[in-house]
């Protein structure tokens, strides 16, 4: 795999499938890319279904691609352009990111809930980070724990919104105000941006982790590409902060927690609920709760008996 | 705690509260109460934020108790007004539902991503099953994989969705499509109403996994109550077409085993995570990853032994 190390894009590929079909080679690629990780500025791109995060991602990448750095991209939201999944329009928008062959493009498809997505993401991002990529860029729509975990490996996350009737606040309570290190308030042509962007500053003024950075509020418009420019550069500036307090290495350390942790869950997972012959002990243990003979604490209680057994 | 099985409310909150904080008599409680669980009709209610479940929610009761029967409400999202975190006009709105008696509602904290919250839930679910309520609602914003969790517990998921600009289709693609039973398009006096009814009737043509049940698609309107009747019946036809066909055991069956896999998780997570000694572990871990003397697959392997050896 040293062809990952070289920049190969088509090697990148293989061992990001490798990661994410969970291989039995893929450790031994990341035990080897592993030395080579954590030069990349990784930059969470987060919000609602709507909000025009492709596009906006697709104009920061023109903004590094002007500076001749390497982007990857990796896109976990399935509905994301980058995924394929969206209009062709969006994608016609977007055909400059498309075709540069200075954009590494990946979409990350969701999977069983045993923790893989985020661990297959973490893994994907090390790999572009090996292969020499400056920036890799994770899109996702920012709601729930696999989500967050997978924001938990970004320097910098960027939160876009936009301005839309009422159900803003009660989104951005539940979650997102808490992980932003940059506001994009998209779609600024539209009535009540600045509104918008005055409430999260409001908002802002209520939280406590800050550390001596001031999430910016920045209005964009993805389309026209106006404020992208402020917005690349008040992501700059938050890692630079992050590097210049040291906030950037602790932050890099609970990223790294988190890394293990999926990994040892994972291997629970896979020991324990993958397989034929587990399909077949879950089934019967599913049989003796069904019939209540046994609680599901007695189960759970010989499975654990079971992992540690090996 | 035969008192759960009485029906007494305060007991019902301490178990569940027991459960929440994962307290060491949890599952001595959740033993005892076991046999009497699986009576209860659960109806999951999930969908974007500001499409209304709450005050759908509150309809449903209403319709519920006028029949007499017991309902029990589990708030999941941190923003409903069953959750105490909404806007005060809501809160006054649904004052019949907090105000009846033969209403228990609770809402379940958010978690640190243990799995905790969707086994926090179950149990909850298991609870209130046990205490006698003849319905429990659960609700849910309905996206990420923990929440996807907790909706699979449900006997009925209502998808609750309302007309708005474009970006629907995006979030249905994202999940809710595969996971409703019904359909309630709330917020029907809008615009677009009858034309996203229309939408999901045509998507609906593409599923494959409906096992002869036909996810009807009900317009409502939660503040009048307009639709609610329709959408009560169709969340009861839909139980007695899975009691019918045999459906209702199979689909409780997969709920189990989410159960199982739940707790066995939670305690890896217990055993491995939480409290002083394990954070040691883990810093030193930690320390070793970030200074690449070590990859965070040895390090998750040192874990497991750890864990194995219990």
């Amino acid at each position: 795999m040293e062809k990952v190390l070289t920049g190969d894009r088509l090697a990148a590929a293989r061992a990001i499938t490798l990661v994410e079909n969970e291989e039995p080679d893929a450790e031994e690629v990341l035990k080897e890319i592993f030395p080579h990780t954590g030069k990349a500025h990784r930059v969470g791109i987060t919000g609602p279904p709507g909000a025009g995060k492709s596009t906006l991602a697709c104009e920061l990448i023109k903004f590094f691609r002007k500076k001749k750095r390497a982007v990857g991209v990796l896109a976990v939201d399935p509905t994301s352009p980058f995924s394929g999944g969206a209009i062709l329009g969006d994608r016609i928008r977007m055909s400059d990111c498309f075709t540069d062959p200075g954009v590494f493009i990946r979409s990350m498809a969701s999977r069983g809930g045993t923790g893989g997505l985020a661990k297959a993401t973490q893994d994907a991002a090390d790999i572009l980070d090996a292969a020499g990529m400056n920036y890799v860029l994770i899109e996702t729509v920012g709601v729930g724990q696999e989500e967050l975990d997978i924001i938990n490996i970004s320097d910098t996350t960027i939160v876009v919104l936009y301005p839309e009737a009422g159900d803003r606040i009660q989104t951005m309570k539940a979650g997102l105000m808490e992980i932003a290190d940059v506001f994009a308030i998209n779609k600024c042509d539209r009535d009540g941006a600045e509104q918008l962007a005055d409430e999260i500053k409001v908002m802002l003024t209520l939280r406590k982790d800050l550390h001596g950075w001031e999430p910016p509020v920045i209005l964009t418009q993805g389309t026209t590409g106006r404020g992208v420019d402020a917005l690349a550069r008040a992501a700059l500036g938050h890692i630079e902060h992050l590097r210049k307090t040291g906030a950037l290495e602790s932050r890099r350390r609970k990223g790294i927690a988190l890394k293990i942790r999926t990994i040892v869950e994972a291997s629970v997972a896979r020991a324990l609920w993958l397989g034929e012959e587990n399909q077949k002990k879950i089934d019967e243990a599913v049989e003796r709760v069904a019939s209540r003979r046994e609680t599901p604490y007695a189960a759970a209680a010989r499975f654990i008996k079971r992992f540690r057994k090996g």
